[in-house]
């Protein structure tokens, strides 16, 4: 591992900080002073709008409006309304995604819709070392739905693996560990040729990095609304089922929300015409408020600039990185060009302590079992400067083995 | 129908109130002045507390401590922690209760599970009229699960509709209709001496009624955070499951967060020892936070003291009713006496615009197709003067036909 470029001074970090016409969207977050977040893509940081948004929905809503709120405050159609703006992050139409439930629940629903529509084709595909909750989603409908099963193979095996009993390809877009990215028009067309619906899990693309699930030809696709939406811890989820499929799918979850004529209280489950038969329950309407605050801060942005402006970041990261840290125990994980999240990787053996002694020095990433250190960078509220900031911060920790000592450790856990 | 009692004076119910040791439970919540609020069985009204709560957690523990705070400020407990807190009202042990999730969903992991486990036992049995969700979601396992079956009998021939066959017999303890309540335990000895499992929907019962799940020996139950537990607009819901199953059931719904090590992200899933197994996607923490709020109030008060409170105002508006709208089309639909929840509900032909002028005078109760009026009144903020000002709304109503007047329709269309 070496440096390819010159060292990212500071001053010309903050040169590029200073002619970046996305630098106030930082300001529309509150993050704490002095702290440096690259864990935006586990939980991105408190949008200011959403304390006001909140209150506002706790005391005239949910306090003055009471139960009339449900229509009154539209509060019976936020699924379908943010839905629609989140379509408009991932390439949908409108009337193709749903906020609700969890990216987990959502996943059961869209794998158990399409298997049981295809039942001559039970087996789902999906990657080895796929973000768990995918693989176990799967694994937990295999058990209840006989002859339904789960092919794991590796990456470079999927497209070999596809075969006519394959129903459904279950893909993460970007990899949660690695960043790498699949080409998902082609991985899609792949399950196409063999007969397979295409279920792409976007929790780490969408708001990353571009994503046309309609151009892409995808069928179907959940993603999560904490990471680089901003939506708050635990955040509602949401899924996408294209347009032509919604008919002929049913959710499993047949809850009330999700029948034709909810108010009427029949005794027998009718879905709903189009998208909304994949509601299940009451939404979560103060998760939504939180969430509606993020999304709305990243629709004012201008994408192609802000997604160009993450990879410049990662780009610089890995540099300033390599530039700094030679020699210091780091291998890169994440792909050097080609498609990737906003998000870096780097490998350490003892990579646990290290990402605690970086935590107490107030750069946040984060680390995942079992060697892996983690740093995303949403070019929404982060710019060079906290790239410099991160790169200075490993390499001192590094050098100077101060991971070593548990004092660090007791630091990072206490703050 | 005709009055048994001499008619409640405003003087008397003011009488009442001022003699009530649960008043000051009142002033923990925001209610809207003017207001009598009787639809705390669809939406509780806002806890006071809620709002600094909300506050806390958005700017501290999401703005300053960012993912910290899963473990620095107990997120990642939160679905045990306040289970336990839910456990205390529904007489189960901490260990047997989990926040997550909602109603519908948790329904589905606790039939599934038991389903599952009984596989010569396919038969869910429940009540023709249940709660819509509750027999839909039984439909769509049905779908899924070859050989599931969902058998719907009139409440009278529930009983005898026990047969070796019956995996799961599904009931809500209080009917959300007519507030008629189940004799839990007689029940559940029925489920058992058939070897049938008895699972419970309390949504109209936690916080409501006094509900024993240990005493009765119920085996699973699922209920409710938005209604009588006053935890905000689409609050987590609940599940149950007696500490002697966790062991032999699996949630379907095997998402990271039942894993045994979720942290480890390992390709197979393996289920969590105990309760946690039925965790699923990430909580929803500022949804919970909510919910945290209303259960603190509800575990400070004397709860003997608050559901008898409950019962003796749902008599005292039968009686106030009956007193003052005999002859005008009303029909008392819950029972006078015997088991049922707080809540109270009468027939009316034209329940729709009855119910909407009703509100146009400030009295908020709900209307539930085809012609019922419900009228919910939890004792934790409702008093008898409440009371009479709802018996006398109604009377006013009715006698004055004015709810055939549209524009008290727009009227209560736009409040």
């Amino acid at each position: 591992m070496g440096g390819t470029r010159a060292t990212l001074t500071r001053e010309a970090a903050r040169a590029l900080d200073a002619a970046d016409p996305l630098r106030p969207f930082r300001d529309r977050f509150r993050l704490p002073p002095g702290v440096v977040y690259l864990d935006g893509n586990s939980l991105g940081p408190l949008p200011a709008i959403a304390v006001d948004r909140l209150l506002g929905v706790m005391e005239a809503e949910w306090g003055d409006g009471l139960i009339r709120s449900w229509s009154a405050a539209g509060w019976i159609d936020q699924p379908t309304r943010l839905g629609a703006k989140v379509a408009r992050l991932v390439g949908a139409d409108d009337e193709e995604v749903l906020v609700a439930d969890s990216t987990s629940v959502n996943l059961f629903k869209l794998l158990a819709a399409a298997l049981k529509a295809a039942p001559d084709r039970p087996v789902i595909l999906t990657e080895a070392g796929n973000f768990p909750t995918d693989i176990y989603m799967a694994q937990g409908l295999a058990e209840l739905m006989p002859g339904v099963e789960v092919r794991t193979v590796g990456r470079d095996s999927l497209a070999s693996a596809l075969d006519e009993r394959v129903g459904v390809l279950l893909l993460t877009h970007v990899h949660y560990r690695t960043g790498e990215a699949f080409d998902m028009a082609a991985m899609t067309r792949a399950a196409h040729d063999h007969g397979a619906l295409a279920l792409w899990d976007l929790s780490h693309s969408a708001g990353a990095v571009p994503v046309e699930l309609g151009a892409a030809g995808a069928d179907l696709a959940v993603g999560c609304g904490y990471k680089f939406l901003n939506g708050g811890p635990g955040a509602p989820g949401f899924l996408y089922v294209a347009r032509r499929l919604q008919a002929r799918l049913r959710s499993p979850l047949a809850g009330w929300l999700g029948h034709a004529a909810p108010f009427d209280f029949a005794d027998t489950y009718q879905p709903a015409d189009g998208l909304k038969r994949f509601l299940c329950g009451t939404p979560p309407i103060l998760g939504m408020a939180a969430l509606e605050a993020g999304l709305d801060i990243m629709l004012d942005a201008d994408r192609d600039a802000l997604f160009a402006k993450s990879q410049a970041l990662c780009d610089a990261f890995i540099s300033a990185v390599e530039a700094r840290c030679g020699g210091l125990g780091l291998e890169l994980v994440t792909p050097r060009t080609g498609p990737r999240g906003a998000q870096v990787s780097f490998r350490h053996a003892d990579g646990y302590p290290v990402m605690q002694a970086l935590i107490a020095e107030g750069v946040i990433g984060d680390f995942r079992a079992p060697d892996v250190l983690r740093f995303g960078f949403p070019g929404l509220y982060l710019g060079f400067e906290d790239v410099w900031r991160a790169a200075s911060a490993l390499q001192q920790v590094l050098a100077s083995g101060g991971w070593r000592d548990p004092a660090y450790s007791t630091r990072a856990a206490v703050t």
